[in-house]
């Protein structure tokens, strides 16, 4: 490969990535505010302000976008709060934690992943598609969960816990939907948060 | 009116009655296994077995059939929940109450309210609908929590947990959607009654 040539394919990969990158974005945007129905590559591309023919080049269907945006965004926003480990040392570090996890449900990606979980559940081959990628995120979930509270996972009670922490999380994700429900949910995520310190083991 | 007519009306509302229910029913069937798209008019009275035109006789638009049912279907529910009220005095009711109030979210009127409030937060005409009706059934489900754990309200921290049991009962049944959760359902719901019954004050 000559100098030239990398040069010329350098800058081609990162526009092609930099293009992948704001479909995936937009795919989020779309689907937390327009549902599923109208998440289309073309609808996609439009938002994304890209051409619904370069868009297809990346993504040939709606589901490929649309998944691929899940997984995508689900992965910078578990490096984002794995980020913040470090700054939940000191004192009440599960209740720092517990809101942290509660506000994390409560934004487009959730609102994004709950229009395809409700399309899967009235769809059989999209719900097929979408278990695996269920699994590996809410695997990843817990993981990170676990390392945010200082948790010590081997112990039954404290991993069942941990668990109802994240499906809390959910319902209180779901109760935002339709209305504004962050003053409620903050008080919620307190008085939970207290409980679960005295409730669970730490490494 | 003679008795004749009147002989003749009543068994006419009884019927009419029966045809009422018979679709209030077979919408949450059609919601919960076709979603919102599905849940047209026309299909809920195929479902229901009874004509397009007798079903839009009761319910002139698909918004007014899947609302009525909601609103219906969760009385009669209600209904059926407070009966239970005193098979659970003895120990342990609230982790018995809790494990009640948890199944009550697994199963098909969740399933249908999932794909209507999905389908309204990409809809702010439908939103504007549902809001008021979202607000009547959380009322409604929090008043029967609080009598099925014999609950004092009146503390806010106790107050605040019952709220969190009910968002915790709703990411559970968001969580059984896709695949049967069923299992790691009870586990969770006996551990959180553990806890919660420790933490709450009651009457």
């Amino acid at each position: 490969m000559t100098t030239t040539d990398r040069e010329i394919r350098e800058p081609k990969q990162d526009r092609s990535r930099a293009t992948r990158q704001r479909l995936l974005q937009a795919a989020i945007t779309c689907l937390a505010r327009d549902g599923w129905d109208n998440a289309t590559v073309a609808n996609i591309a439009a938002e994304a302000g890209i051409s619904r023919g370069a868009a297809q080049h990346h993504f040939p269907t709606r589901e490929d976008l649309n998944f691929a945006a899940l997984d995508y965004i689900f992965e910078r926003r578990r490096e984002a709060m794995s980020s913040l480990e470090t700054d939940l040392q000191g004192p009440h570090r599960q209740r720092r934690a517990v809101s942290l996890l509660i506000e994390y449900y409560a934004d487009d990606f959730f609102k994004a992943a709950l229009q395809v979980w409700t399309a899967a559940a009235a769809d059989k081959a999209l719900r097929d598609r979408l278990v695996p990628l269920e699994r590996r995120l809410g695997r990843g979930t817990h993981e990170m969960a676990v390392r945010l509270l200082n948790a010590d996972d081997s112990d039954p009670r404290t991993r069942r816990l941990i668990q109802a922490t994240l499906d809390l999380a959910r319902g209180l994700g779901l109760a935002d939907v339709l209305t504004d429900d962050s003053r409620r949910r903050q008080q919620i995520a307190a008085e939970w948060g207290a409980v679960l310190e005295s409730s669970i083991k730490t490494r």
